[in-house]
């Protein structure tokens, strides 16, 4: 057993972040074949769209998808984006946790693993190189470059075969990526319905996807809106850490504590400044250099007993409900849609973020299981489709935490519906690189909660006022019926003629139906809807509806419970 | 818009993979206070459980949990391993993705990220450094180093602060660790039950636990068999793809394809070769580093065709369904209790691994919930406990696809039953980098599947043929309660004195309601108390369990239709 330490030592092996997951390719998401295919899909687009829209451009992007053979694809990939400048494209193709998006700026990708692990996975399983074309502007002009490359695993970067410059027409990158061991199709995971509930997140967007088959789809913009520049944000003084504080000081380029405070976080003056002073007792002119962690937590400690404004929002940028509202109309044709956005709030003391959610039901809401049609939730984060982990995720945590029957939906699971959730933040806490689900931070629970609730409350007015409608219709028909036979009979024992009803019949139904329920039939149609819809269902459910009536009131009761539990869990 | 693109790259980084988890911790399973502690306990155990086993050594490990003040700890592990050789203690706990685990072996850790998150959580949380005492032999000495460092996150490495050799006693590792923002707890998810579940997948192992009220824990061991060593084994022909043989080619030091290939698989041999040759028409004399993907691709598609023995399994060191049934018995003291190891079988055509399980009844399996008895799942990779991220986990995923009323347990939820799954491999395919759930290759769920059926059919039968004692005690009270009667009355008839019969009772009783039943009261009980149960049944419940029996005899062909799935499936 002797130098058995030594021994044991013997394999000790530091690998680069490529090795690494070339052995856990599973940890990027590809797993399964379908899966797989979806992951680059998700992968290539999330990177179109954010470039395009950091540069301002509306983003349009061409996918066609070739099928050489049974499990063998040839993908290619184009945007209209701002391109990627020569001496950057093997770098961000070709080195992972390499990437341009670690600022605390609201973008889709925020790792630096997502294109070079489609790279390595089109590596991995064909050998094939990858082929590049960048167009983009330097000083004024318009230069392109082709490259073919491939990925040095070992040194996590790339190894050129072949360049050739080229005169581009317009700005944009296009890639073409073989992959053998994946597999294209329509099914829930797959990566048609990936760009599908991408078009609901991003109406601003176009898309034109040729598949295997040569079908083409052209997925329109429903929203010619310029989509608003997202801006890089400061961090929070009540969003960081003693250690994010100690980091900062040893890589500063300031000369001073305040200057470096001033120019690293948001809200941050010189008056501040002062009080951080007076409060700890450190003197403000120290050089970074020379901080330790007493004092970084001892900054800290005085942020969280100092009053600052919110975080800026301006950093966040949401769909809109008014987006979501027609993405969701184009996509499922639903017989009733409700949105909304909710304002911003902040998760870990200081980091921002957005809940907006959308609720449609009928027409071509919900997924359709043996010719049934069934609930689904799409999750978002930051506009990109969620698709796998749901199991592990806070939007359906907090979605599975409601009680759809105090809704009116005592079928929640088989009822044709499609919620619709996107968090944004300037950084999503993830729970894996594969980036599918959402942290369950208590905070995030609460707001998908609250915004799902409001959604679920105005659906159950829209049914209530859909089957009083239809009570109404049924009434108004009995009437209808009635009425001639009785004008009939009242005209033969008053022994006159039968007057001329038809004309009027239709005005005279409605008015009268209208009377008889108390209605009043200009103004305010809509809360007198609701108390009649009520009536109906008292009728109808002897009572039953008065409780769950009451249970609406109740809500916010509910929610203070739910409060609570925030304040007392960890 | 100008230089956007060039804009857009100033920002673009290469961060250290210590850099990117400092910026993601959640990704190491770092998320909640209750988590946290608990990732970190699970992470040092498992290194000194890899390391005493790798020397041959039986573990025993002290911990210490102290607490400064609310939500600030210190920790103390120390562990009686080889120890760590100096010049590598900071690698291995600065260095991310650096470790000795990258062979084809089963260790717990695989990952090289464990120990060195850790560190990472300490320093983010509470700016300490970290202090390590190693002790090993070195050329037949014992050594002893005391370190204190830091680790230097830019740089991915360790920062010394200071050192001092020692004079060790034996051979271990002790480490000393400070965590602000975590929190020691009893619940399900907390270190305590992580320990409590060690001890069940690790019965040779003994450990101490002081928790931060003074209380000590002793887990003595439940069975001292000293662990057989694990072996590194060769990949398998079947399972390597034509990117690890051209990568294998560039980084091997063999001459040509022939010396490379017999030296990195295992059942490769010089017939093996020449058949390779044969089929391929590749000169097997080339030199490696020549070798191009066609040529990969045409190896491996050969070792698809090729017939191999099935790969060694003597790398694949199972705890034992004996050692399983003592550590459960010892931890949970059940009624009944089952347990099971499965032959090796392989997933992704030639990693190989072997399902254990374990099924425990009554006594204090099951988890409290409100002070009811439920049902629990122990999920466990290669020994080590999986506390989070169930939804996602092949494991549970399996468990949940079970039919629990086909082998009598109606109300699955709510049976006092726990459920032990261990999944054995060189190569567990984690689905993300904190190694909380395993991915659902199709035949891991078929191996649990099939596992855990087998174990649920002792249990149906254990269930039965005490529902039937209990029926027959009832009988036979019954019977003794009127014997006398009839006795007393039969001689008053007869007008004979009455006989002595207290003495004889028990006997006759017993024999005479076997004889009715038909029952044979020597050998075979075990068969025949089932046949019984059924019987009892068919009365009790006229004739229900007839179909439950016929469920029973369809198992197969379930198994069949699952088996059909897994061709299809992708």
């Amino acid at each position: 057993m002797s130098q058995q330490a030594q021994e044991l030592f013997d394999n000790f092996q530091q690998l680069t972040p490529s090795e690494f997951f070339r052995k856990n390719k599973q940890m990027l998401g590809f797993t399964g074949k379908i899966r797989s295919l979806t992951i680059v899909f998700h992968e290539l687009i999330t990177n179109s769209f954010d470039a395009a829209e950091e540069a301002g451009i509306l983003p349009e992007i061409n996918i066609e998808l070739e099928r050489v053979n049974k499990e063998h694809y040839i993908l290619r990939h184009s945007d209209n984006g701002p391109g990627i400048p020569e001496n950057y494209v093997m770098q961000v193709y070709c080195s992972m946790f390499a990437g341009s998006k670690f600022r605390n700026i609201q973008s889709r990708g925020q790792q630096g693993l997502g294109c070079s692990g489609c790279v390595l996975l089109s590596q991995m399983t064909t050998g094939e190189p990858t082929r590049v074309i960048s167009c983009y502007k330097e000083d004024d002009e318009l230069k392109g470059v082709k490259m073919k490359f491939k990925m040095d695993v070992k040194e996590n970067k790339g190894l050129l075969m072949d360049k050739e410059y080229i005169k581009p027409q317009n700005t944009g990158v296009c890639i073409e990526l073989q992959f053998k061991e994946v597999s294209y199709s329509m099914a829930e995971q797959g990566a048609f319905e990936y760009i599908r509930r991408t078009m609901i997140g991003n109406p601003h967007a176009k898309i034109t996807f040729k598949d295997p088959s040569g079908h083409k789809y052209i997925f329109k913009r429903a929203a010619d809106i310029v989509p608003i520049l997202p801006k890089e944000v400061l961090p929070h003084p009540k969003g960081v850490s003693a250690d994010d504080i100690l980091f900062m000081s040893k890589h500063t380029d300031k000369r001073s504590y305040k200057s470096m405070l001033t120019s690293s976080l948001s809200r941050m003056s010189a008056k501040r400044i002062n009080e951080i002073a007076e409060r700890t007792g450190i003197d403000m002119k120290k050089r970074p250099k020379d901080m330790v962690w007493k004092e970084a937590e001892a900054i800290v400690n005085a942020f969280q007993e100092m009053k600052f404004m919110a975080p800026p929002s301006n950093g966040l940028i949401p769909i809109g409900s008014e987006q979501i509202e027609k993405g969701m109309k184009q996509i499922l044709k639903p017989e009733f849609v409700a949105t909304l956005t909710r304002k911003p709030v902040t998760y870990r003391g200081g980091v921002s973020f957005i809940i907006e959610a959308g609720l449609a039901y009928g027409g071509e809401a919900g997924r359709v299981v043996n010719e049934q049609r069934k609930s689904e939730i799409m999750r978002f984060a930051n506009r990109v489709p969620l698709t796998f982990d749901q199991g592990s995720c806070a939007i359906t945590e907090a979605l599975k935490s409601i009680d759809w029957k105090r809704y009116g939906l005592k079928d929640f699971e088989n009822t044709p519906l499609t919620l619709f959730v996107n968090i944004i933040s300037t950084q999503v806490p993830y729970l894996s690189t594969g980036k599918q689900s959402v942290a369950p931070e208590p905070e995030i629970l609460h707001e998908v909660r609250q915004s799902t609730m409001t959604l679920a409350r105005k659906l159950q007015k829209y049914l209530r006022s859909k089957k009083a409608a239809k009570e109404k219709a049924i009434r108004s028909k009995v009437f209808e019926n009635y009425l001639p036979v009785i004008i009939e009979e009242a005209a033969k024992l008053g022994e006159t003629n039968i007057p001329e009803y038809n004309e009027v019949l239709a005005k005279v139904t409605r008015r009268a139906l209208a009377e008889l329920l108390g209605e009043n039939i200009e103004g305010e149609e809509d809360e007198i809807e609701e108390e009649d819809a009520i009536i109906m269902e008292e009728l109808d459910e002897f009572g039953h509806s008065i409780n769950n009536k009451n249970n609406n009131l109740n809500n916010d009761e509910e929610d203070i419970t739910y409060d609570d539990t925030l304040n007392n869990g960890d």
